[in-house]
């Protein structure tokens, strides 16, 4: 198994922390979002992905996009350590969680819409900053409300254990940290957040420990 | 079970067709995205969808956000007439297909980022309009290669049956279309959304055949 990667991508920090967790072996490609005018675009990545996007994983010659995609295969063929509840409510109630973040967040901010915003529709820099914050903060709110309805309040946003809502919630937390978002409304998504950084698993899949971390 | 929806709204309209295709009795709701400066962010409708989001499904007095999510509980809880393979592999092909229209297509066109770009961002109707046949080539391009790879070039974007990835297919094509975008470089999408049309289920699920329908 090999994961197409960037230290810095959401999506593909998504799953290595999926990786890390159900501990399957695998090789990483670094693929540079900035360099060469964005390595996501040159033609031999986009034969691996013609979406141009990372993550992408590739196993037995095959690959595979989309970074929630990958986490359900993962947790389909590698049941060991589950990211999903057993009861297909309690499945569906985690998956609305994060997806709350990869469809209603995520796609929002992330590189290729900002520069869209910079470029083509010619917005400053205090333009972008705020309209990724005024994203950041429409899902965040509501996915505090649903956390503290769902989760433990300090370690989980679900029920008792790590499932996939949180592994799309640290990228996202350190990206809004990132952009100087106001964290301060979102305490449960704070405490979450801050309780599975002492996890291993998490700890390996963080943008500074990537052989491609700059 | 009930379903939140808006005629118009594409992920409602997903749930729909999967309602429709598994013949699962249920009601609709409908939350009407424009009147009263958008019902779906009425605090009434608020308790039911925290999100303030078009659908949310309410079964047993519980409710369930996030199309994507529902369509996994339809198909985890209503396995006749399956709508992702049986192998874990072909079913990960699925649902990247389904993910490039639901988390990169569809978020950067809906209603509320629309009226952000018009709004606070002061983009006229034909830099709106730019935008999101932008968004629309950017996704549609990559998902035309990909139903040449996977599908059967004439009535489904994967293999030899309807699957979530049609599902998500055919509100897109339609709103594209209402966007006057040129749909003539994907003609494997065009063709499968024409089939896709004359399948009883997807007939229902069209916003001409709703109730709230204008």
């Amino acid at each position: 198994m090999k994961l197409f990667s960037y230290f810095r991508s959401s999506a593909a920090w998504r799953v290595r922390i999926a990786l890390a967790w159900k501990g399957i072996d695998h090789g990483q490609v670094p693929v540079h979002l900035l360099r060469d005018g964005g390595q996501q675009r040159s033609e031999s990545y986009l034969r691996v992905n013609p979406q141009g996007l990372v993550p992408a994983l590739e196993e037995g010659g095959k690959v595979l996009a989309q970074s929630i995609a990958i986490l359900e295969y993962l947790e389909e063929t590698h049941p060991q350590l589950p990211l999903l509840p057993a009861d297909p409510w309690r499945r569906a109630e985690v998956r609305a969680m994060a997806l709350a973040i990869a469809c209603d967040i995520h796609p929002l901010n992330n590189l290729r819409v900002l520069n869209y915003l910079k470029g083509p529709l010619g917005q400053d820099a205090v333009a972008v900053s705020v309209w990724y914050r005024h994203w950041i903060a429409e899902g965040l709110a509501p996915l505090e409300e649903l956390a503290r309805l769902h989760g433990d309040g300090k370690k989980y946003l679900y029920g008792n254990s790590v499932t996939l809502a949180d592994v799309c919630l640290v990228p996202q937390v350190y990206n809004a940290r990132r952009f100087g978002c106001d964290l301060a409304p979102y305490p449960t998504l704070v405490a979450v957040d801050e309780y599975l950084g002492t996890l291993p698993a998490f700890a390996a899949a963080r943008p500074e420990a990537q052989p491609d971390a700059e």
